[in-house]
């Protein structure tokens, strides 16, 4: 089975979750700059939540790339991943709308951390059906960053309660880490000439 | 004519109608988490949809696999089954908001049964056009799991009046009957060598 | 320049197009079966334009298939029959919920005309690009099928004063005129063995 | 890295803009001519958010044609070019929503700068990546398109609060300048027999 249809499914699904959570950016009724400061919050929500599905588009992109072919089962992480995705946006407008209270970041934390394990799910299942002597297991390691990532969402939901945006500032942390793109990849595909 | 650009437009509207039912599941105006208890229903309606979402693309995915060319025929074929599965949005919305009531819980039935009727057409469409000997006929052979779910939907939209949850537990039972990716068409194409 | 992107733009749009308009069916909020009845005339109006963009993505994929290549005349031409069938869910709402009233129906013939204005432009800029001996040329024809949609729609417009229920007939003419895909180009292309 | 992906995702995002503000133009409640008044400065404000757009793909589709490959930095220049274009949508209803007012047609303004600013990072970047003496580079140039938007949209952001319909003039003037599509690219590929 070829991965062209589940790439540009993905693909989908990812470009209209980072579009449509501009519809909670709702236009003011008044022309005055003032009517802008309540939606200071909900913009800065949004502004994370680009970048985290930025992030998994990436991230997604860099790792289908080594990929050289996918079962029925690789669909279905695949969806699984996608599916806990697509309740970014819900927890995006949720967090923005109550100013980042203590509750929705928590929440917020639970979907980036359920949408990490569920990435996790699918690159060890990528490993397992290309081997473990493949490109991509070699590509992918041990994964320390992925388990890291799982690790601070852990302490920015047991932290929401005290201070939420120390919370958030750890979401950030994880952001960054994952900005400088898993270069891992490229790398190896790199050196082995492929 | 090639089927390229209907893989494409078919993932389009998939993706987009998975995507747009979360726009249901509004942010609560307050930050406890009992106000996160009235989305229950609506998230668990919102789960199973994208579950049958899910199991079209993946089965719509397996089905094309097999596919040579396409017609006007099939074309329109597509468009039909396209245009049940863009009611499930509505259907899901309905049955969320009412919390699973009788008559929303019979046409969320009914809209699956006719997504299933018309993906038994398009399957007859296509072995029409690639001969009975083909491949994809092989493939898809009597399509039994497909009429016992149009069977199962049936008897949902039956008991829906008796008790809603048992006309439920029917739907996920054809849900999980599919999860199980239709690995006909991938195993002959593998014995073919195709 | 290459046609790919030209026609994954496309089908973007009106995939988004043909979904977006489900948004209209809201879910009533009583759960029993009279409360679908103000839904008919919406649900009315959305067949019809799923049909219309259908039928458009139908012909613009016949179309295309004949294209060698495109230049930015083509795609300015191409951005100009999307913004028209753009418009189509603003009217389809509007019919829809003013019950097929005699103004929103003429609205709703205008942008079907100008859309097949649009469309006409943009198989005329085509020819010119490809010459009046291409494929393409001899496959369009004198493009009758086009010309008379276009009278059909303004007759439509004409009559909606009259008869809201008349103009809508003939929309509904114009659409299963088109419904029996534009079999010139496939019939050309096999001809000429491409 | 194959550009293919990148393409694809940027046509999703860009088609689900240029389709998604249309959600801005509601249908009225009535069915008289009178009830489309209120709805005038919302059309134009979409219709020149269309065309942006519209222009965008277009100029974006010209640039990667003569891209070779891409990298990760690549990858978060055209997102972060994307991210301003993802807030059109709201920039164009509080404009329009205010009947054109000084602020919102500012912020509109600067939305369409730093949308530029992005452009001109990305195509910058492209040419590091492929080199001073590259095909891309040659057909870039000194961009002096690209400088003078920027000015002239400067120019309408200071000018808003002194008249807000001269502003938008000059956003129109921008958008004429590049309706006629970037030939640049086009024609030194062409010279080049590439």
């Amino acid at each position: 089975m070829t991965k062209t249809r589940m790439e540009a499914f993905s693909d989908g699904v990812i470009a209209i979750l980072i579009t449509i959570m501009v519809l909670e950016l709702k236009a003011p009724l008044t022309h005055d700059w003032f009517a802008l400061i309540p939606l200071i919050p909900v913009f800065l929500s949004y502004l994370m939540s680009f970048m985290y599905l930025g992030i998994y588009w990436n991230n997604h992109h860099h790792l289908l790339q080594a990929v050289k072919h996918v079962d029925g089962r690789i669909l279905w992480a695949n969806l699984h991943l996608l599916f806990w995705l697509s309740l970014i946006p819900f927890v995006t407008a949720w967090m923005g709308e109550t100013h980042f209270a203590a509750r929705p970041v928590a929440l917020y934390g639970l979907v980036l951390l359920l949408a990490a394990v569920a990435y996790y799910i699918l690159s060890r299942s990528l490993i397992v059906l290309h081997g473990r002597d493949s490109v991509l297991a070699g590509a992918i390691g041990r994964d320390l960053k992925g388990k890291a990532s799982i690790a601070i969402y852990g302490m920015g939901i047991a932290l929401s309660s005290v201070n939420s945006w120390l919370a958030c500032a750890l979401y950030v942390l994880v952001a960054v880490m994952w900005l400088i793109p898993d270069r891992r990849i490229e790398k190896t595909l790199v050196r082995l000439g492929s």
